[in-house]
């Protein structure tokens, strides 16, 4: 069995937790968090809660950290921490900031002899790996990504800081007309505004002026004034009984050109539907997790991508049976 | 510039020289045949058509040998022949024989100290490497591979071999009603007549009993019986005008639960849409070739199938580029 830790216990966490249940060669050894542990109720039966601060004496009883940290401020400082005594997983998602996180994990995975795999999930995660297969497969094309129809925790925090704002949760929606046209291998050139639509529920305070709450939305920059916005009050009972889940999803398309002439079209696809944007995510951490146990005892050290990581480690079945039965 | 060989000259070699043009690390060095040379037209110019006879002299002048031969007795002999000089890919798609396949090429390409990979394309291939990363992230689930609309070379050749029968087309083509159960997660139970239909083009010879023929086909065991079979006769033209190209795709849809109870819907699709399949095959195939090339170079031998190759190898970018561009 593959005795796996959890830092953090927010809702990523708790997918990975759900998802350790639907394997048969992994289980959850501690969880360790920065709250008082007491007040963290899990719900694996048996298994500690302890403070961050002590995971250094988990050194010989866990083989695989999923760092469920968040991205802005945690992950930069606690993966290449955890990297010098454990294998490690991560979601960081700052794209921007990709290539520092990765020089920092790899610095201290190769001082500790271990493995680290950062910016797993879905996108960062799968995304990716379609984007690459796709135009390792048809360099002569062009790619396209779709998100959404989901909620976006980082808009719906945005409109959460408005004043007079109780409750807010956006979903990102992929603009139809857009994804039949690059579906059918248009290749169409498509602005921020053409690719995706904003759709804000919000629960105004009582006596907040709702009418500066939907302009200072629609014009916020970065976040909104790109976009096509749209702004629903909502009371908060609605917004409990028809926005609590965290759906989301979206695509990859890749359309190119083929053959001697450059004019045969192509399409591929990748899409995801997900009824819980982050248990999924915990699903796919933990398969990146049992590969990076698998790399760490053929001897390997240093910081991995999913980019570097053949298929074949990311299954419970060994290399035999999936040739036997997947291939 | 990795220089690669191509064996045989069909229309999967074909494939494989027009992929090479959408390249700028790889470049044709020789195509070997096993008919007269001199009858072999390639489309690149200044590279020799050779006996296949004459390949052990091209051993320190060829990186990769894409080997398009055929699955059924071809590639047996020939993939374990090639990996003892060379590395080496094909397509071998014979599900049932992929075990003593991969045992015979991976003793030869251990002997010759070189990479083979086997059974590359998208069906054994993308697909393939699909179902491997769906049942990865969701263990818990159940996956679907529809094929089409495509023609379907096998089942065209089958048509083919009936007496009085002078060309035939058949398209495999999915069932929507099924795609779309399978697609809403709906995880149905499908038989084989629930999934495809077959539509059968065929051109009759003059005084052929047409109502046989379309009998013969339609009660043809494992090819057409078991299926909702279409057939409708053409003429040579009709034919020719409209039946000349070999599109194909499909898509691995698979469907699973995710959390503490198992029951959150979260559906995985992949899918294709071929304007050429034998263009297509020869894009992956050329992908596959990169990375034999480059794991030979860091010192490996054996062989391998797509399970095994890290995406970041099938790309002409290097790892730092992937990271920052399509992470």
């Amino acid at each position: 069995m593959i005795r796996v830790g959890i830092v953090g216990y927010g809702n990523l966490a708790k997918g990975v937790e759900a998802a350790l249940m639907h394997t048969s060669d992994m289980k959850l050894e501690a969880v360790f968090t920065r709250r008082d542990p007491a007040t963290v109720a899990i719900k694996t039966s048996g298994v500690p809660v302890c403070p961050y601060d002590s995971l250094a004496d988990y050194k010989d009883k866990i083989d695989v950290i999923v760092n469920c940290g968040g991205s802005a401020t945690d992950l930069p400082v606690t993966t290449p921490q955890i990297a010098q005594n454990f294998n490690v997983i991560d979601s960081f998602d700052t794209h921007a900031n990709i290539t520092s996180h990765f020089a920092n994990s790899d610095e201290a995975s190769k001082k500790g002899n271990k493995i680290s795999i950062i910016s797993v999930g879905w996108d960062p995660g799968l995304f990716s790996l379609a984007r690459v297969y796709m135009n390792a497969v048809l360099p002569n094309g062009q790619d396209y990504t779709f998100w959404g129809r989901g909620v976006s925790q980082g808009h719906s925090d945005a409109i959460r800081r408005i004043e007079g704002v109780e409750d807010a949760r956006q979903y990102t929606v992929p603009v139809e007309s857009a994804v039949r046209s690059v579906r059918a291998g248009e290749m169409p050139n498509l602005s921020v505004r053409d690719k995706h639509t904003r759709e804000c529920y919000v629960v105004a305070k009582d006596g907040a002026d709702k009418k500066k709450i939907e302009e200072q939305i629609k014009t916020m920059p970065n976040y909104f004034a790109d976009y096509d916005t749209t702004v629903t009050f909502i009371t908060k009972e609605e917004m409990a009984a028809n926005h609590s889940g965290l759906p989301h999803g979206g695509s990859v398309i890749r359309s190119g050109f083929t053959g001697f002439a450059g004019d045969t079209p192509q399409t591929v696809e990748f899409s995801l539907k997900l009824g819980s944007n982050p248990e999924f995510t915990g699903s796919v951490l933990i398969a990146y997790a049992r590969a990076a146990y698998r790399l760490s005892l053929s001897g390997e050290c240093g910081c991995r991508t999913v980019f570097d990581i053949a298929p074949a480690l990311l299954c419970e079945q060994s290399a035999a049976q999936l040739r036997a039965h997947l291939l």
